[in-house]
């Protein structure tokens, strides 16, 4: 197994759905998915947060993975986010996206009751051994509830072997320096919070996973650009300039914003599932503003 | 609609499965379902934390509620948890219990997304709006990662006709005093947190939702009498009598706890479902002691 | 060294202040004390959070300390805090209060720099070695900075001869349940928070150390009355009639809601010291109407 | 009123004590800041957290204030932090500083009593309107239980003349970014978070405040030198390699390590005040360890 070489920027695909919000809509998510790829994105990450992936059904869960794989068509790399509450369902997730062709898997430990460390271990390990693509391990206790410490997310990556990548969501940037340390730089890591996005290239994420690319991919690949170029000032000025839209779709939850934002520029994918709102009119425009800004 | 005379002890049921977590067990749902009843309690409350609601398929979910309803049959109150991630899943869980017999259903507003207040409002409207059964709402923070304050309950309670009861988990003594004060004495409020038990009757909550009547359901029914009978310090010391075990079984998580104390008292449930681990043999052992002092 | 019958209600005094606020008005500190004494309290503890006992140059609170030892005059225990930022400061403060006659000492671990758990005990060693008085262990992160657990209070309350009394002002029932457990019932626990005052002592709490008797002494007192009674159902009516009050102060802050509480009921007790701001008209006129009522 | 150029590597002064605590070494402090600017550093910082301001007496920091200002002697600028309890005593502190020759003063709301923004404001303004130096706003909730938005510390910015700088130690890197965006760019902002150095020159910070110098000064200045060189790549390196010494600093408390740090390298400046403790051998070798690495 050898894992594909995921840096850069990572876009998020939204899921479109039929006005009244019940059936999902793939001739858009194709759309979707090529605006995407043709902005120039390093990589694909569907069914993800922002995919709503927790609200679909296992069979819409099943549509949206193969149709996803499909559509993408190894064009770029795609990393399926196949978390599940139960260890039983994730494996069959991840075992499902790796027969749909996914290149990698991402694993949040999402739960329902607070798992114990070693819980969050032999979940990981049951994931890894079902299935021979890399893992990203993801972090992200806003959404999941559960935080992992880097030394737990560093045991983890050392005990499963296809775990060869880190997402560190919390915004909390010690956590990136402390996963460098005490890995020696040897663990990938991935920057989730947008609005840490100057930072985390700054202290040596190798990728940005972000949904904002479905709205301003020119900016996110100039500011990754800048960094590779190593352009510090550059960089700096990229990033404020796109800081307000980051705030503002991680403030306004990522469904409801990406889904405003797309409709605003001309591509219609429906609302996100109740109980989360589509944006308000005034907050469309005022998002809109920002797009064209 | 009336609601019902919900008060004092309410108890959780488990979800029994076969060995290998594959199946549910029916029978023994029955089995446990009996003990409780048999015990004393005034209200039982199926798919609950304790329940492993959460964890189940809704083909499972469907038949745990299904079955609960017609084998406690009427015995008690039978207060079914309808939460689910979308607003169009909560409702038919409290359409589907309603169908079944249901006397009331709680719902915990669950969410991935964190949602806004007017979202979690307009979630209770729709799911009142949907069965005549009262409904309790259900704050718990630790689990559904939603935290609603006091106020925010009240307009919940004010603006959804079948809301009519509230039960608080937070563990924070305050957010009861300000139902009481907020509602002028007019919400019936219930604790969820077990080692809170003492001074939210003290603060004048209406009932106890706890799974601990499944292992301990004499003392817990003790501590109630005594606060009706006005007897503080006969509440202390029976209080303090079941803390070490309330304590124990908050501690080490509901379902892992309940399950493990079961099977040490006869009654064989299965384990929980993975990532949840069964408790290890050494903290079965010392749950037993606590059960038999 | 005998400790002391310290239980019940704990009143803390004020230290006026000159109109422009930089001198003491001692006159005025007397009758402030004879009116706490009068109004029935078990015991009186100058020099606390609303003393501005930090706020005072030392030669400030050698004169309150001294002042107000003399002119309780034995008639109810007095206990002094000694607080300070350094342990020898700490120090000359206890022995300036045993050697004025107070009755006990109160010690809070205030801190610029956080302190380790050998830290703190130390601290309390060294300022136990050097009196003959009992000590109460103060907890009240929310001024201190520093939180120390029941395991930690424990430790001090074993390992330092004279600390005999522990007062918890977190506002967390379970860190009061924990001590029972811990000691088996021997540590005398007082409550520090006002609004859960119903409850801590439903927990066992020995005592209520509070500001509140400045403006409400009999309503105090009746809950602690009715506690000794047995009857909760009248500390619990008791409870809701002076919580609104207890809210206030609280969320106003002692030192400007007591003084403008005392004002507003006649006695002049002057303002606080800047930066901390007197309560506002509105605010004092809000709050005379919560006594009278 | 002009304010100095403040800028780069800002470095904190430890404060010498005798070898029993108790008198002020100031021919070692004489020492230690020959040494701090003999390194390079572009601004030094006397009497802030690291020198155990908080912990001396009005006497004593007179006096260090006064030997430091003389001692510098205008080589680099001074920056006096002058924080007090009271309203009246950091204006006195402000105006001696001002008299001994300090080129700006640095103030955080240190407080007992939790300060409301109005309160936070006038603390600034009286101090504000007290002295003809600029001042740098301080935000450190860790040591001064006061956290201050971004919203508020502008509005300090905007509401008092003098006040030109902030100090933000919060390690929030979203804070920053705040400042940024809100003032446009218009307010220089310092970070006081050793390990978010590296992120903080990323985000535009104008400065580092920081005891390391004492310890690391030359890798201090080559991290600011590859930022104002805009080579990130080797910012990173830099960074990384001092980065656990900054940790270890941080999590030891400042003046403990520092003060051990600097008699493992020949110069002995005595025990902090207790109870803040002495580094322990073990832990002072392994802080050598880091200097020599």
């Amino acid at each position: 197994m050898l894992t594909p070489d995921i840096h850069g920027i990572i876009g998020y695909t939204i899921t479109p759905f039929s006005t009244d919000g019940e059936q999902l809509d793939l001739d858009t998510l194709g759309h979707s998915i090529d605006r995407l790829i043709d902005s120039g994105i390093h990589a694909i990450a569907p069914l993800g947060s922002t995919g709503e992936g927790a609200y679909l059904s296992d069979y819409e869960w099943d549509q949206v993975c193969e149709f996803s794989t499909q559509h993408v068509a190894k064009r770029i790399p795609t990393i399926v986010s196949v978390s599940d509450l139960t260890t039983a369902k994730a494996i069959r997730r991840a075992r499902f996206a790796q027969d749909r062709g996914a290149d990698a898997v991402m694993v949040l430990p999402t739960s329902y009751w607070k798992l114990s460390e070693a819980e969050i271990l032999a979940h990981y390990q049951a994931i890894g051994g079902s299935i021979d693509l890399p893992i990203m391990v993801y972090n992200n206790p806003a959404t999941s509830g559960t935080d992992m410490s880097p030394e737990l997310i560093l045991r983890i990556f050392n005990a499963v072997e296809n775990v060869t990548m880190v997402k560190e969501s919390t915004g909390d940037i010690q956590r990136m320096h402390r996963l460098q340390q005490l890995s020696e730089g040897q663990v990938p890591f991935f920057n989730g919070c947008n609005p840490m996005a100057l930072e985390a290239f700054a202290a040596g994420a190798k990728g940005w996973c972000t949904a904002a690319p479905n709205l301003i991919a020119t900016l996110n690949l100039e500011l990754y650009a800048a960094i590779l170029a190593n352009d510090l000032e550059r960089a700096r000025v990229l990033f404020y300039r796109q800081l307000p839209l980051l705030d503002f779709i991680l403030k306004g939850g990522l469904p409801a914003t990406i889904k405003a934002g797309l409709r605003s520029t001309g591509l219609d994918v429906g609302n996100p599932r109740l109980p989360v709102s589509p944006l308000s009119d005034a907050a469309s425009k005022q998002l809109l503003a920002m797009i064209d800004a």
